[in-house]
């Protein structure tokens, strides 16, 4: 999967947003419209009542990401609840594309609601690493995009995923084991219809038209020869749950209209919003520029830094300003950042009030920001410090799970 | 590769000839017009004085498919002689798209010639069977693919292939090593060359678009790390030969013109002419018509019916006619058949005297063709009934060859 804010597209007047897998372009002036992204793929928003159902089901609470609405979209949620209530097998999927030495915070995203729906619901857990992707996209070398995966890899590791639940593979080194159903999904989808769902053009290379259908292979169990048995008669009903951010749904519309057609269920899938920039909602976290994001490899000095100087601010101009008129919370930074990282409710009903009433000074709310993401980045790097090469090796082997 | 006659065109009020991988269609009435076939692809025809350097580089007769001119045509074949001269490395690669059960006699053409190359000049030699192409093209489902595979791969074995110089590879099983070339070239090539080039349209199922850069993949020597080491410095200078069906040339001019880009040689070719259907020149060998086509696996009756039927004769329609006119040759199946099976060039050349100048009836011709035949499948039964399942995984293993 490509990462959700990439960097390599022209910028040009457009006049509507464009979202794809590999451009997230907000209409000008604006933030994304995601209920416009919600009409327009035609998944559905998780409503109150789902996500009550999804706390029943689980027997917690839900998480944050759920809560405040940035897991906000999705495809066959309930099926999935009806089904996992049902004690019927499913699993998650989730990936990402290498292309830079470390994970920035919006990496996490699909990450950590990946490990917390792993939680709560015990299921098997693939990771797809998509190097091939990152070299037929960027200008990197085959040698770069695996170095970037190993990378990413003990990233990944370390925020915490049971080994003997979590299967991780790049497509480099595990495409033997996916091309059966490559080119199964590769027979049933024609060059308009690819055309149609990513835009391709003519002067596009053919290795991206040729990779959709090795992001789609995962969805299916029988990719996984090792995880779920060609024995078990009840492969075929497996279901699949994909939690990524909504700029992925194309791959997975593409999946879900075939599935049927080569034996299989539709993924079910559970979309997230996009981690904005530091530089505010309508510019683009840039792999070129490291200071649109603030990266796990970060020293805290950095981080201070990138947040004084670069997290936009909807706070007032002067100290008098702010006390007189208080922060535009919707177009703050700093203020986004926290709902996506601090975890209690109440803190953060503290903050949005005092911040947005001029109580407290854009200084503070950063001091706050800066002091959250250094105790994760702190706590990242020691859990990353015990990822050998060796550990890495054992979640990328091909091995039974613990199921 | 692709057998060089498929079958699964719909017939059209053509006024041109068209070839590509997997049409092979004569103007309406005639022949394949090969030397328009090598102005329209750009290739040079084989001449006398190359056959005859062929000869002196190999201290042997030329094959007489080269004398008889059913290996008519060539890039880079000078250069690659230069190149062995030189004592360089290079090895050979042909292939096979899978589609039948059993071998006909058109599908011994490459092989054949390929044994009599690879004996001639002790090189490592290649071979892919492309049971993924098949599977995209035909309505088979992948196990069917994989029987054929085998079946076939069986086949090719029992034609007497040296097995510490030969490496047969499926790419169902073998893409993982192919996989990295395969992206190289992806990202070379885009849509609007590929379209160019093979003639796909946008109701073609993508698989298509996806499987070229998998049949250029073995002309480069760093697909078979096994084979050829990475650790040889020399190896971008590996060069790679091809003998093939003329239609298989779109592949290797696309291969040709990235090759560079990717730090390999372009692989030289040399192409055969089609094995005709039974039928007459203007007709195609039908695998969904056993009628069109002698297989290997034929009985005795069964060759003798099928040429006694349906072998196309330019011979007279009566006794007296042939002995007052004689037969065309240029039109009669039998004549041709044999210039490709029988090596004897005196005794081919009394057949067509007495057989053009009426001395020599039809059925006489027919039954030194049945004879022939039926003594090569004899021969090749009695060959292929020693190819054990453990002689199969033995050539399709991945191991170090003897050079």
């Amino acid at each position: 999967m490509t990462e959700t804010t990439p960097t390599e597209t022209t910028p040009t007047e457009t006049k509507e947003q464009v979202i794809t897998p590999w451009e997230v372009e907000a209409a000008p002036g604006g933030s994304v419209d995601y209920m416009k992204l919600v009409d327009q793929f035609g998944s559905t928003v998780i409503s109150e009542e789902l996500i009550a159902r999804f706390e029943r089901v689980t027997g917690k609470k839900a998480h944050h990401f759920l809560r405040r609405g940035i897991f906000f979209s999705h495809r066959d949620l309930k099926e999935l609840l009806d089904h996992h209530e049902a004690g019927k097998k499913w699993f998650l999927y989730t990936g990402r594309g290498p292309s830079s030495g470390s994970l920035h915070f919006g990496h996490l995203l699909p990450f950590t609601f990946t490990k917390y729906l792993q939680d709560a619901f015990n299921v098997p857990l693939v990771i797809q690493m998509t190097n091939d992707e990152k070299f037929l996209w960027k200008d990197m070398t085959l040698e770069e995009s695996i170095k970037y995966t190993h990378n990413n890899v003990k990233d990944i590791i370390a925020l915490g995923f049971d080994i003997q639940k979590t299967f991780i593979f790049s497509n480099l080194e595990y495409i033997q084991y996916l091309y059966p159903n490559v080119l199964k999904i590769a027979r049933c989808v024609n060059l308009n219809q690819i055309q149609n769902i990513f835009g391709f053009k003519e002067s596009d290379v053919i290795g991206k038209f040729t990779f959709p259908p090795v992001q789609a292979a995962p969805c299916f169990p029988d990719s996984f020869p090792h995880i779920f048995s060609s024995d078990d008669p009840e492969i075929k009903n497996i279901r699949c749950l994909i939690p990524c951010a909504i700029d992925q749904d194309p791959y997975f519309r593409m999946t879900r209209d075939i599935a049927h057609r080569i034996g299989h269920q539709k993924p079910a899938l559970i979309h997230s919003k996009f981690f904005p920039a530091l530089q505010g909602h309508n510019t683009k976290m840039s792999a070129s520029d490291v200071n649109s994001a603030v990266y796990l490899s970060d020293t805290p000095d950095q981080v201070k830094d990138k947040i004084k100087k670069h997290a936009f601010s909807g706070g007032g101009a002067t100290k008098e300003e702010q006390e007189k008129n208080g922060a535009n919370l919707s177009v703050d930074i700093t203020y986004e950042y926290l709902t996506f990282l601090l975890e209690d409710d109440e803190q953060l009903k503290d903050i949005a009030e005092k911040y947005s009433t001029g109580i407290m000074m854009t200084g503070e709310i950063k001091q706050i920001l800066i002091d959250l993401m250094n105790k994760v980045i702190a706590r990242h790097k020691e859990a990353r410090s015990k990822i050998t090469d060796e550990v890495l090796s054992s979640f990328m082997s091909i091995r039974k799970l613990n199921f």
